[in-house]
């Protein structure tokens, strides 16, 4: 995971707001984990910038969690398989010292997992843009663990191969143990959190040049940009009211809000875990609403020299400069 | 991972064989790599069943590369990601002790990797028997990485919901080195080695409960067995001139050469690194001949209790068990 300098417009206003707790849905059991109301994020010392560590927003400043306990596992993903979250909440009531956001350099905020799941066709307005019926039941395609970069790594595109790069902004869904046969009523406590995804399409290869399968089209290198934290399950409320947006230079391309899902996500999880058991640090990416490029008219697409933001409600921000591979 | 104890039929005859050397091929280039002819297997001790270990095969004995050297990873993915190939090769050299086969259980020889690539259609007798052109360029799906089952794991089916499960036998290639835009001419320098892989398919859930994506049908638990071992690629030769033979129940039901792919080798390699990164352990299983269930007369598909085996020349065989989930 390369790394660069954090810029200070990445310190968004959204890492200073408390979100709506949990306890306000408490009826509505939309969550029953108890993760404390964190915002976990990777990171570099600048001074080190090939090292990893994982830690939480306080304030303005990140909570480095390797070094308030040295046995504390370096990545986030090792965090959640060796279920040591609750620990990390713990470590939070001895107010451990912490170092100023500036200081660091924000990565993605997970990386090394086993599955990133995605739902195609899950907002009506994206369906309709591309006149399609809504699917009855989720339909899903996936990318490889390698394709995720955070904020502050660019997305690097083979411009002579791949022509048709297209932003799709999407809420994700990061899962906190193993699931498997899961009902949707119980889906909400196997999800340890929300991270804000970018399911970066080369239309050209997703339509055209693989035989209709998705993959070659969805997992090019960088084409899982996720950022700028995950927020804990019990810090969202319900993660179907968040506002979702992707500006593309500045200008809104896409402005939506989650409410509009056509699959909840205890439903994806249920037909998901209906065939596979998820893992922990799996990801669903839960689809994207409409405004697309590729549907534009005339369309358009992503090119070096671009600035690609992402938004959703309660996560927050980062943003992706696209460049030339 | 799983292990359940080795039974006697699992230690083929491939292990004793040397197969075909790389010097008789030099003039043909297909292998300039030089990982020392060996055949490397994980396996755990009866003794302690939850402790995985990466050895290589010596006659009817396996050498413990961690007792050899403390210091060597102890994963067949780490091996390859830390590149240390050549001080394996070294360790050889001082005839380190092994332990007979009969006391060890032998797990998937691969597993924790990033990427596995399918090639779907890449014999032509298994386009034929459903009615489809040959493609032009390979089609490409995937599987995710804790698919992987070895030897003595049981493949779980999801009787109740899944209806259509069927057979691949496939010869899989194992990159051993980052690889972006290489041309095919250079693509046996990122090959680590070949393993026997079974692409487990059910049918209902590729074809018609999907949207037309294969994901969900080829990638529930279990459904990528691979083993025996990797043959490293200067023991093989030309990986174009390999009987490939899959039987159920005693019962042959694939039987082909790897001669008869339409797609070699190369060529995948050159189509996927032109837009992804493979990365050492990547997988990429090259296609399945004709003979699968489904398009029997009648179709078949696997159920509870079936015995799947599946074999390649100079790599080896393997059997998994059929249990319901």
């Amino acid at each position: 995971m390369r790394a660069m300098r954090i810029s200070a417009r990445v310190i968004n206003t959204h890492f200073l707001s408390k979100g709506h707790r949990s306890n306000s849905f408490g009826a509505r059991s939309i969550s029953t984990s108890s993760f404390r109301n964190m915002k976990y994020v990777q990171f570099t010392y600048n001074a080190d910038p090939s090292t990893v560590r994982v830690g939480y927003i306080d304030c303005c400043n990140v909570v480095d969690i390797n070094s308030a306990d040295c046995g504390m596992p370096h990545t986030m993903i090792d965090i959640l398989k060796k279920g040591v979250v609750d620990k990390v909440a713990e470590l939070r009531q001895c107010n451990p010292t912490s170092v100023p956001l500036t200081d660091v350099t924000l990565v993605a905020p997970i990386h090394g997992v086993d599955k990133i799941l995605c739902v195609a066709l899950n907002y009506a307005d994206h369906c309709r843009e591309q006149n399609l019926e809504q699917p009855k039941l989720p339909i899903i395609f996936s990318k490889f663990s390698s394709t995720i970069i955070g904020q502050n790594e660019p997305l690097r595109l083979r411009t002579e191969i791949v022509k048709k790069v297209d932003w799709e902004v999407e809420l994700a869904v990061v899962i906190g143990q193993k699931a498997s046969a899961v009902p949707a009523a119980e889906a909400y406590k196997y999800i340890f959190g929300y991270t804000v995804a970018q399911d970066i399409s080369a239309r050209d290869w997703q339509k055209e040049k693989n035989g209709g399968q998705f993959l070659l089209g969805k997992s090019q290198d960088g084409f899982c940009p996720i950022g700028p934290c995950i927020l804990t399950s019990d810090e969202i409320g319900d993660p179907h009211n968040l506002d979702i947006k992707c500006t593309l230079n500045g200008v809104e391309k896409q402005s939506s809000n989650t409410s509009n899902l056509i699959h909840t996500i205890p439903n994806i999880i249920e037909r998901l875990t209906s065939v596979m058991t998820l893992l922990p640090g799996d990801l669903i990416l839960t689809g994207t609403p409409g405004g697309v490029g590729v549907h534009r008219n005339p369309p358009e697409f992503l090119k070096p020299g671009d600035v690609i933001r992402s938004e959703i409600q309660k996560i927050g921000s980062f943003e992706i400069k696209v460049e030339q591979f």
